[in-house]
């Protein structure tokens, strides 16, 4: 039986290249989404095609149960989940604070910081039991500077790091290793940025900066890094780590 | 007319000492506090036979409306909130994961986030209306670091922080002064730190650190920083610092 | 006999202003500087036409043994120094790592850290001895991020804060207040900006930002805020604390 | 011709560990150390009896011009060094102010931050010729945060992390991988820890905490990681994490 990666958020951006890539090492992948089941199905018969074992669920985060049900779900039909990626973003562009309603801002906590403390809260205890698991959340530059604009951004972000490091810290003894992963920087994904600036924006900014001169995040490259991070030894954990191009400032650098 | 400072929290501890600080300096105190009315009705009669102006009233934060309403109230028949502390705590103490509800959790965050949200979607209109105003956010240390047990709280003021950078990014050019306040040690308050010991073990840890000693963070010593804060000249603004005893190791230094 | 407050960089920016201020309010002001006789003279004159009490050097801090040996001077002439205030810049401009020699690298350590070690080598036994004492440090952006350009004063003012860390986890227990206040933003300087940028472009500079509209962080009102950390009870110190411009941008939103 | 990864501060822990590393994944790898010519001769032949490609020198890195000198010779006998490790500590146990000297401060900057400086000189021009090149540095918890006793060790570690950020913000653009690696935790490590405790406490802690049980990090492991950062995508470069055994807390969780 296969070891379990299941990644919540699972686009083809990182999401979508963290079932890829698990999936090339032997793992089975279940992959989550929102929405689009063509796009869904299309990424588990891409792994498939390539010789790998993936499953793929349309899966709605915020509803009540949604996330705990899939976990109890995979490990009982499945097996054990080795390696959760909560992948899912809390983005909805720059507002302003008079342009960002309650409801906005409580789906950002919704998506952002209370989804990962449910995926915890079900896939935490199980782990314990085997003395061992991998939780890898994406994160971004939001969790750790405001800006303006960013109101519920950075309130769903901070809240989801300073969790991280509470995860750790009860679980990191236990063997559940906890790492915060922060995207300091555009994807080259088209479900998420593709969808912010439209599709012309899009391609303008892909030609100028990603294609040919790596100046966006390629997602396969990303999970480079997390398929790392999930790898590796137990002496020697990495908690926090940043991601970014190597043409781009840092968070600290740039507006 | 008097300038409004409006205090949400105002207990016996750090909120009671801003109301009476900056009553004793020439502002008109609105005490907000979710129980006791006896106590709150004490702390204003002792306002006033110092000379002060203030007003009490039971606020239940997380209520729908509670603050927005205060806002308006305040602003129809007292006047123009100059200054406004926020200075609800979200601690439950210390618990595991699995100690920690869905209930709690969210409720972390209506206290600890999303409280400050509606607080500044209501006031920071005003204050921008009138070209200034201040926001005085009381923070804890786990807003810049999660702890095992502490994954309610720490995501709540760790997303307080983020929200307080985010608004200070939009609202310090409107001239509206925003302070995020890191309380990093135990505060002599018998309403919060006493409520949470017990009479017994709050006295014992009173005499062992506190009296005589500064062991224990005085409240009205807490809030000279805070009224000095609020007086900054605008080419000279703090928004972020912290406070703590002498005695006690930073944050980065203490578990 | 009044307390003392030495200032090792007491220019016509901050320094001299926190000489002016804390003279203001009852100290003797020792105020050292690396030149400039006259202006110091000036300032002396200044301080004493308002009724207060101050005493000028010239002192070149990396010289061998010029600041332990004003301190032993102050010490045994003036009386117990209460406060001292390390106001040192280490800032050479903007420059490529291939345009800044060794030399200068190893200024910008002597002035922006080694100096700090020193004079609390000097200063922190006999506080340590009173029972009481404060140090202010200046510091700086590139104390908490580095930049192209900023190799040097980054690596210095990075050593800086670290140092006053360490001396505030030693010798706060001790009585003796550490506190790191950085000046994150341009100040309307003219011996320290005023120089950087030429009296012309500083003159440019401080009508579109600093006159009427305090967009050039004023040094008075710097002053204020140093003023009040050394009043602070020691039961509320605070350590760390940043300072701007209300039309600025925090360091980590700005370039 | 291999590709050469030169590592100065090569005893038996980390550095030697990147140098196998290296080396057995295809480099030659060039290792410099300042003493125990016995133990440097031995490291090289095991990575030769491994099949891999080696070469070591004794090398005291404060020396003038020992860093610049030994590049240049690599440089123009061995080939384009496609890795530096900058991995010389400055550790020099825990000492209050009054037991720390100047020339032990002193000596803590220049083996701490200006011996990077140094090499970032001598290497970035090559490296920035050639549109690549990657720059490892060992970093410590001293470099986020200053303790008692840490004076020399936290002002050179910070000044060494604001230096790498400087570095990578100027170099990043132009291909060269700077990363800063926060090694938060006591490593396996005859040549430091060992000499550091002595040969009985060093075995206590090993067996207590280190063997069977992974306390203490393998530097084996670590070097994992090192490689890693090495290889990523130049779309998805890491520029600062921090690794920790499992069972340790998280440098902002303990003393």
């Amino acid at each position: 039986m296969k070891p379990v990666c299941l990644v919540i958020g699972a686009g083809a951006g990182i999401g979508g290249n963290i079932g890829k890539r698990f999936a090339a090492e032997g793992h089975h992948a279940v992959l989550c989404r929102r929405s689009d089941e063509e796009g869904l199905n299309a990424l588990v018969a891409e792994i498939e095609a390539a010789g790998g074992s993936a499953s793929g669920h349309i899966l709605n985060a915020i509803e009540d149960g949604a996330i705990e049900e899939r976990i109890a779900a995979v490990e009982a039909d499945v097996g054990p989940i080795e390696v959760a990626a909560y992948n899912l973003g809390a983005q909805i562009g720059d507002r302003k604070l008079e342009e960002t309603s309650y409801k906005q801002f409580e789906m950002g906590w919704r998506l952002g910081t209370f989804g990962l403390f449910r995926l915890a809260h079900a896939v935490c205890p199980l782990m314990e039991e085997r003395g061992k698991g991998t939780i890898l959340v994406t994160s971004a530059t939001a969790a750790v500077r405001g800006n303006a604009g960013q109101h519920s951004h950075a309130a769903a972000m901070g809240g989801r790091r300073m969790l991280c490091q509470s995860l750790n810290a009860q679980f990191g003894p236990k063997g559940i290793h906890v790492a915060h992963i922060l995207i300091d920087g555009a994807v080259d994904a088209p479900d998420t940025l593709g969808k912010m600036l439209g599709p012309e924006r899009f391609q303008e900014l892909r030609e100028a900066r990603g294609m040919e001169h790596d100046g966006l995040m390629l997602p396969e490259r990303i999970a480079d890094t997390y398929y790392h991070v999930a790898q590796q030894h137990r002496s020697a954990w990495t908690h926090e780590l940043d991601l970014r191009s190597f043409s781009d400032l840092a968070w600290w650098n740039h507006r």
